[in-house]
């Protein structure tokens, strides 16, 4: 420590629409200050910034964004706090991923560049960007084809949301932009570049996003199956990789000035928004998994041991914490599906209730869903409404509800879509346990922790203790506390996390009746799974085939 | 004719809700003018006028609320039609079906009686009193066990609406009542009764409602196994069976009293609402199918074949016209199923843009339904919210939808439930060639032939022509011309139906490009069909059982 006055660290969350900086004590993990700063340009999804239209499922970032996060939120975070420079030791970024841009050799993004400023393939791809899937089933199949040993670490599955498909896109459709781009690299590590004035580059999105595995790359035989010009490419990727928690620098003279700390300042190493709200959650020891609930469900999980397990999106050593590995798993659509239930099964008569009583929507659904027995609306749902990225990783999968009458209410499809999503959860959690990694404890972090009777619904159908993290800001505290092992005010992660970070353990707990109950309905559950999901029947992929030759399929005569 | 004006006749249609008298003309079918009378009571479903409450699923009705329609709206039909009360010569009516009552030796209903006037079981049953289940699945099972031959005749079913389950709740639940009940008499003949003054019954009610076959009731031995002291029940239902289009007798004087008409005008034998209408739609020829589609659709087919057709109602000789078999089969939700989404899936928006352009939501989303080609919005329904009496005849099914994503929009699940209903019809169409019973044309009555959309779409998937009933009054019209039979203007109803009917043939022709998409549809919901349906998974079931005992199973806690 430099300073008399307490020691604090700055964690600054990169998220989809707004970045947040957050101000934390380092002795205990008190949030002491933050401040948000919304994207001038959020999410550029259907025209560049000169006009420049975008094709279907493109999703691009302005870089410049980012910088005005640590130009506007890190300044007025002190302030709320009302630290002095002098007292911050050490400063760590999380981003989302993965979330990738090309970059010449000094770390400008190509799209800061005269010359390809009106080109799309120049800026960076956010992680939603989702028009790279022919190239992602490309990627499979040529894995497939020969044998890539890394392909089993992915659940089988390389979503085209990550480094190869995006950069394999960019090869394809603007070659000229794919050869000028020197570097090509996660924000995530871009940020920490325009924080230490140096390239570095953090193990997970490595591992996670870029087929960095037993220390190395793809080859360059892969590489060229899927292109002849693609071999080659992880040489744009290449750089040391670095353990999470130490030091990738420290603040440059310019990023002094831009956020209002003092230069030489210690810099983590770049980080995800997910993993790193591990340890914020306290949730890093073997067996505790993690899952962050919001419109889609993240979950995050240290273990001793290296297993297959179907459908999970990745495992990665030190992946999450040096010594470990790091588990990831998701599914794809969880909050989306209450949001599609309250757009499209909502009538005018519960807007109206909600309006009068002051409430939202989903508390009215919310409300009324809690105040009926398990089983009492008859339903079970699948819920891959947004496709599947869980044990059976399969997009073109679709959402299904059997058990409807003329009955049914919006609260009853509200709760079964509610009920599909922990059937969901239960899936993966068994997945786990059944490929040999145990799960021993369950904390819940994210926006949807706020739904008590959905979290009590997910105690019940998991019959299991929930532990919830006990801060609004998960992924800044995260950060934060990577950034207080960096600077040395711990020995390690688990560590700092134990001291800094914030768990109530079992604020809920199973009941015994109700989770006897929904251990039938699971099974339900799971028959329906394995019959639309498994082959049992293809109708699901045979209607979304129909569904996109739409535009050729006979209309209705006037 | 015993007048120099133009002869007419008055048909009258007893509905669920009110009674409607349409004067015709006996020439050609000219509706002259009519008259409805809404009854006073309704549906009485939750108490007694006297204020005694019912228990669930009951539905009972009010004779004079039925009477009160012979008073008021048959003068009044005359007087918007201008003709005289000589100028009729012929008054024929039409009822709902099986909606059945205990009456006296002479007709007089139990529930008028001041020592019965509190017993509900005293009250007529109206068709859609549905706590008689228990009692029709007894009916079934005894049946199946003692080898009955009348039960391939009901497509193996015994409905719970019909005369003896709900006889058997009476003596079971009221044994004083079932003993006082000289006459056990379905409202199409004790309408008739009051009219004529004397007891008559129709072959029609007696075979699709009373189990009348090759001449004569289920015998006693049988009724004793259902219930010791059940035997001797169809001593309350023997009476001679009169055709269909034949004289019941005259008008008495009291009921011409009634009515305005003259003493001594014919009155036609009793018939059934859904069963007429084929009159009116010049649907009689063998093959001629006729579906009358509103919130359930009804199926009324004659044919020179007798056949066991899997999951019809009912087949009856002279059921519908003498010299045929008269097949009726049903789809149990129809109407229902696009009610049911206007109430549950159609959002704030919607239901404002359908008020701001002065239209109903159903066309608001027919609209937006009809604007998409086949397949477009990826779903397939089974349209079983409301059971199958269909080919399965299993009302314990549910409804099912599968290929939802983020992107279904309610126009999208109304669009697959009007799909669903067209396939449901489909299936009884082919069921009943496969039978061995032809289908040589088909024909809409009922509401939903008011929807373009929903009726082209049956044209497309049936990939047949439709021809639709071209008046709004077809159960009346039906009625008036069964009078005019009764009356002799016609040699037989074929005849009169030839010259009164009103058909618009190939109102609707199928698109070959939309039929052949349709082809492929219709196996994805025929393979959901057989799955759900016929033992592939019995979820639906265990489901509803599920449901059945939610008042024991526990609650959220708060």
């Amino acid at each position: 420590m430099t300073t008399d006055l307490p020691a604090v660290t700055v964690g600054i969350d990169f998220g989809t629409l707004s970045g947040r900086a957050l101000v934390v004590a380092v002795e205990d993990g008190r949030e002491l200050g933050t401040a948000v700063h919304e994207y001038a340009h959020g999410v550029v999804e259907s025209a560049l910034p000169d006009g420049r239209a975008l094709p279907p499922d493109w999703a691009l970032q302005i870089p410049q964004d980012w910088r005005d996060v640590l130009r506007f939120a890190v300044p007025r975070a002190l302030a709320a706090a009302g630290v002095l420079p002098e007292q911050v030791v050490g400063v760590a970024t999380d981003f989302t991923a993965c979330t990738v841009l090309p970059a010449t050799w000094d770390g400008t993004p190509l799209c800061e560049l005269p010359e390809y400023a009106d080109r799309p393939h120049a800026y960076p791809k956010l992680w939603k960007h989702h028009a790279a899937q022919p190239e992602a089933d490309l990627i499979v199949a040529r894995a497939e084809e020969s044998g890539q040993p890394w392909l089993a670490r992915y659940g089988g599955k390389i979503s085209s949301e990550w480094q190869y498909a995006k950069a394999l896109q960019m090869l394809r459709e603007d070659p000229e932009v794919y050869r000028a781009a020197d570097r090509w690299i996660e924000a995530a590590d871009w940020i920490v570049w325009q924080l230490t004035g140096a390239e570095n580059r953090n193990l997970c999105t490595a591992g996670y996003k870029g087929i960095h595995q037993d220390g190395g790359y793809p080859d360059d035989a892969y590489l060229a199956s899927l292109h002849p010009d693609f071999a080659g490419f992880t040489a744009k990727l290449d750089h040391p990789l670095s353990q999470l928690g130490t030091p990738a620098g420290t603040l440059s003279k310019a990023a002094a000035e831009l956020t209002g700390l003092r230069e030489g300042t210690v810099v983590a190493v770049g980080n995800v928004d997910a993993h790193v709200t591990s340890a914020a959650a306290r949730a890093l020891d073997p067996g505790h998994m993690l899952a962050i609930m919001g419109t889609s469900t993240c979950h995050i999980m240290n273990s001793d041991v290296l297993a297959d397990v179907p459908g999970m999106c990745g495992a990665v050593q030190d992946g999450v914490v040096p010594g470990l590995w790091g588990y990831e798993a998701g599914q794809s659509g969880v909050g989306d599906l209450f949001a599609w239930a309250v757009r499209t099964a909502t009538p005018h008569a519960y807007a109206h209730e909600a309006r009068t009583r002051g409430i939202s929507v989903h508390e009215l659904l919310t409300e009324k869903a809690a105040a009926q027995p398990v089983g009492g609306h008859g339903l079970v749902a699948l819920d891959w409404l947004s496709g599947n990225r869980s044990v059976l990783v399969d997009h073109h999968l679709s959402g299904l509800i059997v058990g409807l009458t003329l009955d049914t209410r919006p609260e009853d499809i509200y709760r079964a879509l509610i009920e599909a999503t922990a059937f969901g959860t239960r899936t993966i959690v068994e997945t786990f346990e059944a490929s040999g990694v145990p799960v021993e404890q369950f904390t819940v972090a994210g926006g949807l922790l706020r739904n008590g009777f959905l979290m009590q619904t997910y105690s019940d159908v998991l019959n299991r203790p929930i532990n919830v993290l006990a801060s609004e800001q998960g992924p800044a505290l995260g950060a934060a506390i990577h950034a207080a092992v960096a600077a040395g005010a711990y020995p390690d992660i688990r560590t700092a996390s134990a001291s800094m970070g914030r768990i109530e353990r079992e604020a809920y707990r199973p009941d015994p009746a109700r989770a006897a109950v929904y251990d039938v309905l699971y099974q339900e559950y799971r028959a329906l799974h394995d019959h639309f999901g498994r082959g049992g029947s293809d109708v699901m992929h045979r209607l979304r085939t129909l569904r996109g030759q739409a535009d050729g399929l006979p209309g209705t005569a006037s």
